[in-house]
């Protein structure tokens, strides 16, 4: 038997070099999304193909599984993250290795299929020819959770991968809160005598245009403003906004900038910052293990949710980000208050496309994906009844019918690709981030330090409670630990309340 | 024995595992040099250091060398491509294999200090406290070279690795003509006459400013002016312009933009698009092979140095190139004629720095560092004596003398990193375009189509030339079928005396 200081060293060195080729992996995914030319693309897959087939030998190899039982084994002889390190890696090594390597081989293959058919079904707005592909996928997805864990409901197992410990119990509870207090709220906001001034002022913002290489330097002072470090984090453009961290020192995030959509990259900035933040703050200590890890999708969200919309479409923080709005783009500003800032970033109207959403009606977006899911999961229903349950859905929720199915249930990519259970982590981040902003309330002066501008403290409290712990613990008990009670929807859902009533009340 | 069919196929298999550890290689450097955060150069180190290692067990590995050596001991099965391929992979199979472990292992480590050394020394000005570190580094370079090939006197064999087939006697004979022709030469440029209106007119065109942003729009222009397909090479800035490609659709390339400079843009960004249009055009049919590459550093130059002097500080091309700028920067170029622009482009004035150096000194700074690494390889010249030398070399070609060894002996990093034998190629290139401009010379209207801006025929001719031929022949033999006869100095002496005696006689 191997003594404990040697696995660890050895585990040490493992994990060092899976995180090489994560490493090579990120950085060419991260080339293909910046910078690359456009024919490269088939130059890069061929070589990430390669590199993630290495990688994948690494995180499934016998080497790994021997180290890991040598832990669960003797868990009297290692510490505490020791032992958490067992268990994550564990996890990861399970969901792959209990798969048959044919049957895996077979869904990736379906998987790129599967999104070319999705693109061609939005694009000629043709769900019938996508409803067989999907029919596979789920087909897949629900004996790949099988697999994992037999015992547990199929959909459960799908929540658990990207939040471990969710499940429908938590999150129907969640969802029940949300639709019986925001389907009035989006109704008040809908019909508010308000209404008409804030569409007028936000077209009016709208028609103006803004230089992109200015926008490009306000990227830099919003950086600044939320204490990015820029010696450890880098941006720059891409299609759809994303971060990327490999390490605590090299993280990037992308934004967008468009001429006539200012709030675009400055929302997208900030959100990705959050994200960025959370990645450079991890523990040196736990660097290069599976501990220096965002812990789940949700928290992640929880931090970019939180610099966007709890600090950067606050009433209170909107007059710090006019002031150096206003100074890269003085002539553009120059009919403005900062209170019309606020107001404009905070425009609230039922759409149909979820990325589009704005901060009230977005829950409700996912709302009716997580009950579509369930459906597939946990009930007989035929997928080509889909479409019609999706539409049915969001003129309940959100008043309004999709004309069309491109415009309705083909609008995500997620399905296609076999991705379910990961849509309800994008309104659990937000709501943790209420959670967490009511605790810092409680805690220290919120709104004067976001009218100063000033978020040291805000910074220092998230860092403490949520970077530095990285994987040591799970979503649930950062969650409790950070606010002192387990989650819960009512911070969320007060917070909208709060904010709309202001607006449109 | 295995079938010649089943080595092919097991040989390409490796070498596309290859290019795909290469690529990630290619991508992460790219990275480092281009956008990553600065502080991430230790996590990029470590994951480089990792994927190099398994690069290089691909190289230096057993089946390898066996399909090699089945190509090898049976040349009657297989095609002349190959053929090639076992040549040069064997070159390369060799190179690293000769070395004892433990040997190289010690180098990496003198490498990494004698380069922290030199960047010390060369702040300080202290020569001699790198003089130890230059000591080791050519003991290990020395026997490196012997390790491959006890044979051959040590310089040729460094000079083969860079340019395969070179030696001194082909070196001695070319730096003997372009000492013989260029130092009167450059002597008459410093004496002439016009020179005083040069500088002038040089030094006004340097204290206007050129915004970056448009020069940046300006390189876009260039490169569809040497036809640069944009979807398959991107470019962007760095500290050093630089070429980096993975294959024919995923090339790159860096330029410097500053404020004060436009030609620092305008040429580096034809430098570089020489050396991608070479990455860009080589052969669909060896994709993933050795033989899709450069053949090597000096004809790579070659066609960097044809795009930015031959073509873009021709008298004729420079005024497609004059309008161009003048387009983006009309208010800057109103009071220049596009011969002003062909003038202030040629300015020639010896200078101490290789890197600042224009066309027609530039192979003199190549010629003292030739000389001076011949003494090392193959006399008992003592290290300590080199700054010396260096400056009286310096004196006599250029007539300046370095006030210190900053600007003199220190300025370079290749000999911290062991990099002998490789400066030649950066002359041999320049000699190398002007070979080949003589022959297109007599086989179509060269400056006619310089004039017209339509560079179409121009660029069939190389890409028919050269850059299809990629690594299937020696460059020698590049060089012969291209021109109809050996390499020779002739040709570029001639350019450099025409087009001086027109500017300075």
């Amino acid at each position: 038997m191997k003594a404990p200081k040697q696995v660890i060293e050895e585990l040490n060195q493992l994990e060092i070099k899976m995180a090489a080729y994560k490493n090579a992996l990120a950085t060419m995914s991260w080339d293909g999304a910046t910078f690359a030319p456009k024919n490269s693309v088939n130059d890069r897959a061929q070589a990430m193909g390669i590199i993630g087939g290495e990688a994948f030998k690494l995180t499934t190899s016998d080497e790994l599984d021997e180290l890991l039982k040598a832990i669960e084994e003797n868990p009297q002889d290692y510490d505490k993250k020791a032992k958490v390190r067992a268990e994550l890696l564990r996890r990861d090594y399970k969901r792959t290795t209990c798969i048959p390597v044919e049957e895996f081989m077979e869904f990736m293959s379906l998987q790129a299929k599967s999104s070319a058919a999705w693109e061609k079904a939005k694009e000629e707005d043709d769900f019938a020819y996508f409803a067989p592909y999907l029919k596979k996928v789920i087909g897949f997805v629900k004996s790949f959770a099988t697999y994992f864990d037999s015992k547990t409901p199929v959909y459960d197992t799908l929540l658990d991968e990207y939040e471990r410990g969710l499940n429908t119990i938590v999150l129907d509870e969640f969802f029940a809160d949300l639709k019986a207090e925001l389907v009035p709220l989006i109704r008040m906001a809908s019909s508010s005598d308000k209404k008409e001034n804030i569409e007028r002022l936000y077209a009016d913002f709208k028609s103006k245009k803004y230089d992109v290489n200015i926008q490009r330097e306000l990227t830099g002072d919003l950086c600044d403003a939320i204490s990015i470090d820029k010696d450890s984090c880098s941006y720059t453009q891409s299609v759809h906004p994303f971060t990327s961290g490999t390490h605590r020192t090299n993280t990037r995030f992308t934004t967008v900038y468009r001429e006539k959509d200012l709030q675009m990259s400055v929302y997208s900035s900030l959100h990705e910052g959050g994200h960025a933040k959370y990645e450079m703050g991890l523990n040196p200590v736990d660097d290069y293990t599976c501990l220096s890890n965002g812990v789940s999708m949700a928290v992640h969200e929880s931090q970019s949710r939180f610099y966007e919309n709890n600090i950067g479409r606050s009433s209170e923080y909107s007059k710090t980000l006019y002031n150096l709005v206003k100074k890269r783009f003085p002539e553009q500003m120059a009919g403005y208050t900062s209170e019309d800032f606020f107001t404009i970033a905070n425009r609230s109207t039922p759409t149909l496309i979820r990325v589009q959403a704005d901060e009230l009606t977005y829950c409700l977006h996912i709302m009716v994906r997580y009950e579509m899911e369930k459906l597939m999961f946990n009930s007989e229903i035929d997928v080509d009844d889909l479409p019609k349950l999706w539409n049915d859905k969001y003129e309940e929720y959100l008043g309004i019918v999709p004309p069309n199915n491109a415009l309705g249930i083909l609008q995500d990519v997620h399905w296609s690709e076999g991705l379910m259970g990961y849509f309800p982590s994008y309104a659990l981040g937000s709501a943790y981030a209420s959670q967490f902003e009511t605790t810092m309330r409680k805690e220290m002066d919120f709104d004067g330090m976001l009218k100063s501008g000033d978020l040291t403290q805000i910074n220092k409290w998230m860092s403490e409670k949520v970077h530095l712990i990285g994987s040591n613990k799970t979503p649930s008990q950062i969650i409790e630990d950070a606010t002192g009670e387990p989650f819960s929807a009512k911070y969320y859902i007060d917070y909208l309340k709060r904010k709309y009533t202001k607006i449109y009340g």
